[in-house]
C-alpha cells in the first residue's frame, strides 16, 4: 500500500565541525519520502520554488516517489541553514528562510484523498491538520513535530493529536509537553492526548514504543561516526511508516519491526550529509543491518 | 562459584526534591555485594567504623554475604551526603568524611584468594590493584571506577586496565578517558588499553557491553519514578557478577544474560532510597522483570 507524506522540501546548508554542505536537499518530507521509498510507493505533498535544482526532482523520481502534489510556486525554496557542535547533538540554527513556503497550502490531488498510510511529517500542525481535512478515512496516520510548534502552535497540536494513530517526538519534547521528567510518566499524558501509540526518540540511545501491546525499546544501529544526524528523525518516521505500508497483516503485529527498519534508515542518514548516503543504498544493505540489530539485542 | 567483591562501605546520607535521608547503607560494596548475593555466595572485603549500625550488618547477614573480610576499625564509617535535581540526572556532593576509609588496606582472609569471580567495585585503584596482587588466578576479573579516579590517580587506573577482564564505566567517564565523543569510538580506544569486555553504562538509557562476540544493548527496565538512583551502577555490576559466578558453562555465552539480570535488580535499587527496596525483592521478583525485558526488546 502507499503512504502519503506532507512536510517540509528545502534546501539545507549544514556546517558541521569538519565541514560546510551549501543547499543540500532536505526538509522533513524528503528525508521521510526517500526513506519510505524503499519499502512502498510514496506520494508527497510539498512546495518548492523556481530555483529548486533539477537534480533533486531527479533523485525523488528515481526512488519512484509520486511528485503529483509537489507544488512548483514562482519563488525561492524554502532554505534552512544550521550548524553544530563538536558532539554532534547541539545545533544551532543560522537562517531560516522560508520562501515559497510561507505560502503554502497542501492540496491533496483526487488520486491521493484515499491514500491508506498517512504520514505528517515535521511542519506546522494547521497545515497538518489541512491535509488530514482533504483525506477519505485513512487506515493509518502518524504525525511528527518539532520544539518550534509546541512553542507557536500548541493548541493546533493538541487538537491535531486525537486526529492521528500515532505521535512521534524526542525527549527533550515530550518532556516540553508534559512537564514530566521521566519520560514514561511522559509518555502516559501523552496517550491521554489521544494517540494509541507513542514514540520517544532519543537520538543514538534508540526510541521506545508505547502501544497497546506494550513497551518496545528500539536500539539505534551502532554508528562509529556521526557524519549529520540532520533529518534521522524524519527518515526514522518515514522508512517506519514505508515499511508499515509494505506489510501485510495488522499493523501492532508489524510495528516493532517496522520501527527497526525506520531506525536503520535513519543510521544511513547519518552517515552523509543531507541525503548523499542515504540516496545510494538499497533495500539489501538496510536488510543487512536489519539482521545485525537482531542480533544486537539478544541474550 | 563465589564472587569477592571489594569496594566502600559506606553511610550515605541523601537528599532528593522529595526527602531526605540521612545514613544509609551505601557504598559501593555494599551496593554490588546484595545485588550478587541473589545469584551466588558473596566474600565482602571492605572496612566500616564502630559507628556502623548493627541493623546494618544484619542485612549483610541475611544476605549471606561472608563478613570475614570486612574490617571494623576504631573510628567513624565513610560518610557520603548528596543530593539530586528533579531530573534524577544531576548529583551534588555535599560532604566526604572517609573516616576509617582513609587507612584502610584491604587484606584477604586466605579463604578469599581463590575467589574464582572478583568485582574491583568502585574504590581507588592502587586499593583495586592491591586486592588482585593477593589473589591467584581469578577465572574472571571485573572493575568498576568514577570520574574522581580518572582525575587524581589515572595512572593507576591505566596500569589496571590491562589486569582485568572486564571494565565497566559510565558514557561521561568513557568520555573522560578517551577524548572521544561517539561512545562506540571510545569503546575501541578502551579495549587497547586491556579490557576484553567493556560495559558502558547510561543510566536511564541502558548499557552497552562491547565483547569478542560484538556488541550487546541492553536495555533499562523502564521505571515510572526514579526514587534514588544512588548505588544503581554498583546494583548493576554486582548483580552481573553474582549471576554469571552463579551460571554454568563460558563466561562469554552468559554474559549478556548476566547484563540483563544485572540491569533489573538495578532497577530495584532505584525504587527506593539506598538499598531499602533491593533488601526487601526475591528472585521470583527478578525473574518476573527480566521476563518483561525479554519482551520489551522482541521484535
Amino acid at each position: 500500500m502507499s503512504v502519503l507524506i506532507v512536510g517540509s522540501t528545502a534546501l539545507d546548508s549544514i556546517k558541521t565541525p569538519q565541514r560546510e554542505n551549501p543547499r543540500l536537499l532536505g526538509g522533513s518530507a524528503s528525508h521521510a519520502a526517500v526513506a519510505a521509498s524503499f519499502f512502498s510507493p510514496v506520494q508527497l505533498i510539498g512546495v518548492v520554488g523556481d530555483d529548486f535544482p533539477k537534480k533533486y526532482l531527479q533523485l525523488y523520481r528515481r526512488h519512484k516517489i509520486d511528485l503529483t502534489g509537489l507544488q512548483l510556486m514562482p519563488g525561492k525554496t524554502f532554505h534552512w541553514s544550521g550548524e553544530y557542535e563538536l558532539n554532534m547533538n547541539n545545533r544551532r540554527t543560522l537562517l531560516t528562510e522560508l520562501g515559497v513556503f510561507e505560502k503554502f497550502t497542501p492540496h491533496l490531488p483526487d488520486s491521493h484523498r484515499a491514500a491508506p498510510f498517512v504520514l505528517l511529517a515535521n511542519i506546522a500542525p494547521a497545515l497538518q491538520h489541512h491535509v488530514l481535512d482533504q483525506m477519505s478515512r485513512p487506515k493509518f496516520i502518524a504525525a511528527d513535530t518539532m520544539d518550534l510548534w509546541l512553542n507557536i502552535a500548541l493548541d493546533d497540536l493538541l487538537k491535531l493529536l486525537p486526529r492521528v494513530d500515532c505521535f512521534v517526538l524526542n525527549d527533550s519534547e515530550a518532556h516540553q509537553l508534559t512537564r514530566e521528567e521521566n519520560v514514561f510518566a511522559a509518555i502516559k499524558k501523552i496517550h491521554r492526548l489521544g494517540p494509541k501509540y507513542v514514540i520517544i526518540k532519543k537520538g543514538s540511545h534508540g526510541s521506545i514504543l508505547s502501544s497497546p501491546a506494550g513497551f518496545f525499546i528500539c536500539p539505534a544501529y551502532p554508528l562509529h561516526h556521526v557524519c549529520d544526524p540532520t533529518g534521522a528523525g524524519d527518515s526514522f518516521i518515514g522508512g517506519l511508516m514505508g515499511f508499515l505500508a509494505a506489510s501485510r497483516g495488522p499493523v501492532e503485529r508489524n510495528f516493532r519491526r517496522a520501527m527497526v527498519y525506520g531506525s536503520v534508515v535513519a543510521s544511513f542518514c547519518c552517515e552523509g550529509f543531507g541525503l548523499t548516503r542515504t540516496a545510494k543504498i538499497k533495500r539489501a544493505d538496510i536488510e543487512r543491518r536489519v539482521k545485525e540489530v537482531e542480533l544486537l539485542v539478544r541474550f
